[in-house]
Order: structure tokens, then C-alpha cells, then sequence
């Protein structure tokens, strides 16, 4: 959900070369890292929402439960591939924030990745509802529910167990982001075991896959706010009506409020416990981007280099 | 389907080096071309019609709805390492239609890529109808069948499923194809996030994987004109008869005429929304693979390097 | 569960830069590793636990026995990243006593390693009981027993099935935990065919997830002391009481004591038939690490290459 | 089955550094390569028998048909890891013969595989009948059969399905072994589409797991002669008796002959259709090596660089 490379949109402000044109080249900027992140969150959507419809409406003859961890796994991936260093494919809202809360992205960027991801979970609704929407009124007989045997609303939003009290899907939803986000924050650190150079998308890919295999089971894993909500509107547009608020208790916001808590502890978690404590060579600078410049040389350093050593 | 390197027939004949002879080095390309993309695939198809085959005659013994979905991914995997940089294995005429509107293929070679894969395609279906000849006829009693609870039919073309109209058809094959082509754009944009070097075929096996398990259960996500026509034909010959064309009212002209369109929007969707708006540096030229040559330095260019500032 | 890379604590102490404060840089390292090894340790347990807890309480609903291969062996990859190249990530005392004993890790730092595994664990133990304490109340109707229909201990700890005798159960163990060193030891052989670079974690992940499929259903490959004893002892505690200790014959101490063993035997054994055979070549010195510099030219020794044939 | 790099016996002898000790640098090549063969055989087959140990006596609860594809597929990619770069880890006396009939292995090495993989085949069906010991004879009462309901035989060598002839296995084992080779020649060829430098391993592992899962149904796709006879003799003895020579119309002898045809078929169809029509570029000399020094530039050749154009 987070393409390992955030993008810091303040730094290019700070550079010369932007000074003369701020605001026009801001404008542009927040266009394309909007389009890019509502591409990215309308494909992993597509392809995520698409794994569950099929086993619902396929009632086991279209895959189980593994192929719904494997939609939005690899969903999750081919977002990654699709959003890539445009906007950096975080399709997460808590992912946002939490890259706000820790300096990684300007908050005034957040607004545009939420308004963004919530356009594409939309619009990815209804591509779904469309494409399936034979097989889901074949399956529920025309009769939209949000609960009891054939029930469909949870082809498009979360909805908690039976079992399933308010505060422990609260703890649910804080605990399962916490470990999405302290996971990204190893996948992305290059002084520690990073994802490797390219396989980034298929990391993050396989962790959401494993999040839903090991914490998805009391409330189908939304660890999202935009994931969740924006389809959560749309059925309650399309049909389903206000019994997609009113169930589980008025579950709706806990994928709202839960998952941004859950990420900034996580992401915290890993910073205190690991990232901290890296000894920070002096020659180093400023980490990170200083020594992947290190590994690869490209052209016009190496000719630098030369000539620097060699005149 | 693609083997993220399209090959871009048109080039070589601008070059100095291949105006004396044009008309020879075209005939044995076309052949060299014809060769790699009918043996490519060919050895998508059996893979995937072997797994459909041996999830249909095992009655669930062999393998599940998933097992499907693995083979056509890694089969078509397998197939971009064995058509790999030769023909770029498409294997799938909406891919190399696609490749043709966006020019990355000169159109005059459509009809080689197409015939290729028509030939690759009825070969394996002949093929898997061999090995599990024994298997097909214990299954089914030796009553080939197109519908009914025996019906073997789908192990080498698609068929709708019972509820889906000719429309709702049509909508997901246009869908399904764009989700492939927008993605394979995606995975092969060099300014972007890329498949990593040397690991497109694994990519490209999962997103088709992903295809499977997020919009297969509505008629088998074909996505593929030549993928259907030619096992289709073959099925009709060797003893399913006329109703391969009659049964799901007249169901057989979907997968070629839907994907096409479906490669095309979302091919074409992918450059509008983010392609276009990567920004060019005025150095980098052509783009693509000038930034390739950036960052892999070849021995040569860098002994002009270092010839360059040295001397 | 070995980042493949084992720190070798004893090295910079004979560097001359550390001779003047080894005192506070060896409590410092023990810190930074301890901390990182308990995270990583945590990280594998809660994606690995949360995954039995799922399928046990989910009834098959949520994921089958596959799900457990695939929670642990994802867990294990995901850890590696995590604790990386800070602890090295063996998250297992049977790979750390086995790393000592081939001299890739100083045996003062064993009791580290162990108590932060154990540390790791248990915290996990604690982490998936909270989570999931909904749903197993509601599994097993507040009964927590270790054995009979509704068991739940086996959600933490190891158990043996009904038939497996004791000595059986400990060759089980023997066997399995030398495959996991026999493998480690091939997938970090520099000279041999080791996992590519920065693939490590998810090398090391499928090997955990074979071991599940392949030698798993004897007793449910502990193939480790920290990950089986600490979960064994939290359960003690929250409720299901001595029973996680009497059960399976005194079952408890053999996932202690078996794992070392064949921990070493399997490192002997790919160290005897295959490491010991390797040809050295007089100029490599120290073998795998010259060669991997060999490999990548880092900017500063680029730098001085280019200045001692220029100058 | 095939480490990609196949190593070439011949070649050494011909330089002029081992030309004074050849006979003894030969025993010691011979001891070296045999035991990293059998070793990785042995591997491939603890994990490949144990999955089909697990899944048959668990009866439904320790996996499932895909269970064994992926334990002979990843245990296909640890043996690669182990065996490597020593023997080439061919582990499948087919994947030998062929390598010897397109000369990228000397024929008098040919015995010195085949005995090493029968020894490491034999050896690893004893120890999985000692891990399973107990779990085969709680499965099957005691009683070890070839047929019937409560058959043990199928978890060490491969049997026919009952609907499948003599001959239509023959085909079913030609036509599996040459999709092997076929695929590992694309897997291997630098000119093409190879698997990425270091993933060769995994890449040779998912093919084995999709042949499982494609042409597995008909005779459990040994496609492998040392795999299949030296566990059915090892069972032989351990008190299956004759019957696991006499069982399904004598198909023993199936699995030694027709995979070294299948395998010489499917490497030509490749070599034919494909690697001939590779356009050699004058200045290449060999090929594949050539081009692989031109893209990472060892140390050594820099600094020679630096120096022929600097100086």
C-alpha cells in the first residue's frame, strides 16, 4: 500500500529550480499524483472486491477464503505497480497519515491522497457491482441484504463476526494496521533487509496477503478507511440502504478511526525499536537516499567521478 | 501475455544496415517471429488446459477452481520465458492488437501474430485432448457433451455462466481485458515502478493469476481471442460438434470481439491517466530505454567514459 | 529464521577503532540486537499464531491447514526483513545454538538471542490471545482445554498427534529442524547457489512454508524452542493451566531439546558433503565477503580504483 | 531439476592448468559433484514424499492435491540451492541424458548422476518412512498395500490412474517430460528470456509445480526415472512386496523409459523452434558468457579498463 518511495513533496519547493513557478507547478503536481493514486486504488479495489464477489456469488465452486487474500494481496501489488513514484501507491488512508506523521509526505498532500483513494475504492465499487451484478442477483434472488443467509454487502465493505464486540473489533482493526505499517516501514528501510531493489509491490503484495491469512477472520481485515467507506456508501446507494451503517452495532467507523492509530504505533514501533538504533556512519549524510546513490552509479556521476579523480 | 519488451518490427529496416536487403531479413524475421509465438503459445495453453482438464476429470481429487487460475498464471509465465525477447509472447490477439494501436507493432505483423497463435493454441488443445483422452472419455462415458452435469466442453473454450446475458458477457470481457492491458502498461513503463529486471514473466503470470481469482466466474475469463477460437474449432472437429458455437446463445463471438476493445480502453486509460503526465527531462531523449542505459553501464560505454575525461 | 547474514560480535571488538570502549559498545549492541530480535521474533509469532488461531476458530471458514504453512512461512519472511541485518533475524534458538556452533555467532551472545526470542514470543502469545480472545471464547464456549474436540491450546503450542510416541516425535524434530539448516546453510553459501540478493527473506519464508507442507502433521514442526516454549508457558497462565505441560505424554520438552540437535546435524551435514568440497582460489582471501565486494563497486572504491590508474 | 548451468566436465581438462593431474582432479570432481547430487536429490524427495506422506495419511486434514505440486515444486528449488553450482543439481536422470545429448554434459559423467540420484532417492524414502512410520501404519492398520482403499505404495513411486493404458502413460510421460525441458531450455537461454540472475532456483520450481498441477492426474507425473524406481525399491523391500512392480499392468517400467525420450523431444523442439534462430552477433565469440561479463563489470576488469585508457 505504500510504494516504499513517499513522495516529499516539500523538498522540490525548497530547490531553486521551482522558485519561479511554486503555485502552476503545485497545481500539476497535485493533478498527477491524484490521477496516479486514484488509478492505483481503483485496480487493487478491482481486482480485491472482484476475489470476494466471486466467492460469494460462486458459494465455493470459485475459489475460498485464501483466493479473497490473495485478490487483495496481489490487488495490492499490481496498485503498487500502477502507482508507483507518481504518487508512491499508498491506497490506504492510514497509510497516508501515517507518512504525514512521520515526515514523509506534507500534510497538505493528505487531502488529495484521501480524496483521491476514496474517488478510485468508489468508482471501483460500482465497476464490480456492474460486472457482477448478474451474479449477484442471481445468487441473492434480487434481494439486497446486509445480513442473514445470502447476504451481499460484505462484497463491498467490512462487517464484524457475530461474536464481535465493538472494542475488541477497535483493537482488532488498531492491531492488524500496526503490523501492516511497522512491516512497510522495514520493507522501506534501506540501513536494515529492505524489500529488493524492484520487488517491492510483490513485498507489500505478500504482507497484505499474510495480514489477511492471520488477522482477518474477526472483521475481514480493512485496516483502510478509504477501502472501507467509500464502497460502504456506494451500496448504501445502490440498494442496500442505511442498514450498511446501522450493522455490526454501527460498526462503520471503526475502520474510519481504528487503522490510522493502529499505523502511526506501528510505523512508531519499528522506529523505536529498530530504525533509532542504527549507527549513522558520518560520511553518511543523509542515509537512505545517500546510499542508494552509493550502490548505483549512474552515467553522469560516473563521468564526475573521473573526471574529478583524473584531471 | 506480453512479454513487457514488444518488438518493434519497423525499426531494423530504417537502419543503414538492412536497406540491401529488406525483403529476406522480413521473411526470416516473420518466421523466426512466427516460430517463438506459436511455440509460446503453445506452451501456455497446455499448461492451462491441462490444469482445466485435470480439475474436470478429477472430480476434485486434482485440484480446485484455484488450480486453474495457477495454471493459466504460471503457464503464461512459462511462455514469456520460452517467447520471451524472440516475438515478445503476446499469445493473445488482443495483446498484439493493443501493441498495433499504441505502435508498438507495426500492423503488418498482426496477421503473423495471430496465425501463430491460432496454430499454438489448436496444437495444445489436441495436445491436452491426447493426454487426457482416457481421462475425458472415463469422466463423461465417452458422451462428449457441451452442457450438462458431464459436460467437458469447457475444458478447451469458454462457456457463460447460466445467469449471464450476452450484454452482461460482453461488459466483462471488455473489463477483464482492460484490467490485463492497463496492468501490463503498467508493469512495463520504465519511468514508472516496472516489473523488476528478469522477473516480468513471474509478473505477468500473477496478474493473469490475479485476472482468475477476481473476474473468472463469470464466463472463464478468455480475455483472449485465440486462447478461445482455436480450441473452440478443435472441440467442434474432434467430436462436441456445432453446439461448441450454439450453446450459450451463441456465446463464441464474445471472446473475440470483447477483448480487443477491452485491451485498447485500458491500455489506453493507463498512458491517459499516468503515462502522459510523467515529466521528460530535456536529456533523457527517447526516453525508456535511454534511462535503462543510465543505469547499467555496458563495458564499452564505459571505456568511452573514461576515455572521454581521461584523454 | 536466519537473516542469512549472522553478526559476528567478536570481529569489531578486535578492531583496533573499538579497543578503547568496548564496554559500552558491546551493552549498546547487546540492546540493539536484543531489541530487534525480539521484534522480529514478534512479528513472525503474531502473523504465525494468528494464522492457527483463524483456521482453528474459524472452523474452515477462514482459511485451511495450507493457511497455517502460509502464516508461518510469510511470518518467517516478514520477520526477516524486520529484524534484518541488525540481529540477523534467526527468531529460533535452535539457528542461533547452531550459528555458535559453526562459529558464525559468539556463544555470549546465545543467551541474548534466547531471551529475546523468548521475550519475542511470548509478547506475540499475549498479542493473539487478546485478539482473538472473542472468538475463541466463542469457539469453545469459555472451555480453554488442551486436548478434545474443541482443544484451543494447540493454537500456541505444539502437540503431538495421537499416535506419535515420544522417541517418534523427537526424531520428527531432529529431522525437520536439520532440512531448515541444511537449507539456511545452502541459501547462504556464496560460493554454491545461494538465494539472490535481497531475496532472502522470502527464500528463507518458502523453506519454513515446505517444512509445514511436507513434515508438519507428526507434531506441527515446532522446528524451534523459543517459538514452541514461551506460547506453551502464556497459555499455562492465561487459563488452560498444566495440562499444556502433561499432554501428549510430557510432549513439552522435546521441541527443546530435539531442535538443536538437528539443527547442527543438518548444518554438518551440507557443510561435509558440500561446503567442505568448495575450491579455493588462492586470491580470494576471505571468500564470500571479497567476492560480493567484488561484485558491487561501491562509489568510494570506484573513487579510488579510478585515482590509482589516473594519478 | 536443472540448475541451469550445467557443468561441463570437459571443459577443464582441455586447459592447460589441470592437464598434469587430470586423473586425480577427475576422482576428486567425480566424489565432489556425486555428493551434491545426491545430497540435493535427497532433499527434493524428503520434501516431495513427505507432502504426499502428509496429505495421505492426514486424510484431508494436512493438505490437499496442491499440497504435494507445491512440495515437489519447492523442494525442486532447495535442491537447486543445495546441489547449485556444483553438480548442477539435475536431481532427475531424464534432465542428465538430455543434458548429455546436447552436449552440455559429458556422457561418461551420466553414471556418476544416476547412481548419485538413486542413492539420495533411496535414502530419502527411508527417512520419510521413518518420520511417517507411525502415521503410516496408524493410517493403513499395518497392513502395506500397492491398491485398494488404504494404499500407503502411491506416497513413495508413482502409479497409473485405473482408466489409464500402458500406452496412453507412456504419452502421458513423454509429452510431461518434454513441457520439463522444453521450459528449462527457454529457463536457461542468456539469448532469451531467462530466469533473472539468482532466481533460477524458484523459476525451475514453479514449473515442476505446474506441471503437478496441469499433467499430474493421469500417472502422478514422475517425469523423473531416479526419482520414481529407487523409492519403489526401497518399498519393495520394506514390505510392499512385488506388487509394487506388478501393479497398474506392470508400470515400472514406464517412468525409466519414456521421460530420457520426452526430455531429448521437448529440449529440441525448443533448440529447433527457438534457440537456432537466435541471430549470432559477430562480435559475441561464445555467446552467453561473453555477454554476461559485458553487463556487471567485475573489479579486476575495471581497473584494467581505467588503465588501457587512462594510461
Amino acid at each position: 500500500m505504500d510504494s516504499v518511495q513517499s513522495v516529499e513533496l516539500e523538498v522540490p519547493q525548497k530547490k531553486g529550480v521551482n522558485i519561479t513557478k511554486p503555485r502552476v507547478w503545485l497545481k500539476n503536481e497535485v493533478v498527477r499524483v491524484g490521477l496516479a493514486e486514484s488509478l492505483c486504488t481503483y485496480v487493487m479495489m478491482v481486482f480485491g472486491l472482484g476475489s470476494v464477489a466471486q466467492v460469494v456469488t460462486g458459494q465455493g465452486a470459485f475459489g475460498q477464503y485464501l483466493s479473497i487474500n490473495l485478490g487483495f494481496g496481489l490487488g495490492v501489488a499490481m496498485g503498487v505497480h500502477v502507482g508507483g513514484t507518481v504518487s508512491g501507491a499508498h491506497m490506504n488512508a492510514a497509510v497516508s497519515f501515517t507518512m504525514c506523521t512521520f515526515g514523509r509526505l506534507a500534510w497538505k498532500m493528505l487531502p488529495v491522497y484521501v480524496c483521491s483513494q476514496l474517488l478510485g475504492s468508489f468508482l471501483a465499487a460500482g465497476t464490480i457491482y456492474g460486472v457482477y451484478y448478474e451474479a449477484i442477483h442471481d445468487y441473492c434472488g434480487g434481494n439486497l441484504t446486509v445480513t442473514g443467509v445470502k447476504a451481499t454487502a460484505g462484497i463491498f465493505a467490512t462487517y464484524p463476526a457475530p461474536y464481535l464486540s465493538l472494542l475488541a473489533g477497535f483493537i482488532d482493526q488498531v492491531i492488524g494496521t500496526a503490523m501492516l505499517l511497522l512491516c512497510l516501514m522495514a520493507l522501506s528501510d534501506q540501513k536494515n533487509k529492505p524489500a529488493a531493489m524492484g520487488s517491492e509491490p510483490i513485498a507489500v503484495g505478500l504482507l497484505v496477503l499474510l495480514i489477511g491469512i492471520s488477522l482477518g477472520s474477526n472483521s475481514s481485515y480493512a485496516i483502510n478507511p478509504t477501502r472501507d467507506i467509500a464502497p460502504r456508501v456506494f451500496t448504501a446507494i445502490a440498494g442496500w440502504g442505511a442498514d450498511v451503517f446501522r450493522s455490526g452495532n454501527g460498526w462503520w467507523w471503526v475502520p474510519l478511526v481504528a487503522p490510522p492509530i493502529g499505523g502511526v504505533l506501528g510505523g512508531g514501533l519499528y522506529k523505536a525499536l529498530v530504525e533509532m538504533h542504527h549507527q549513522t556512519l558520518p560520511e553518511q549524510g543523509q542515509g537512505k537516499n545517500e546510499k542508494l546513490e552509493d550502490e548505483s552509479i549512474p552515467l553522469e556521476k560516473l563521468k564526475n567521478i573521473c573526471a574529478d579523480v583524473c584531471v
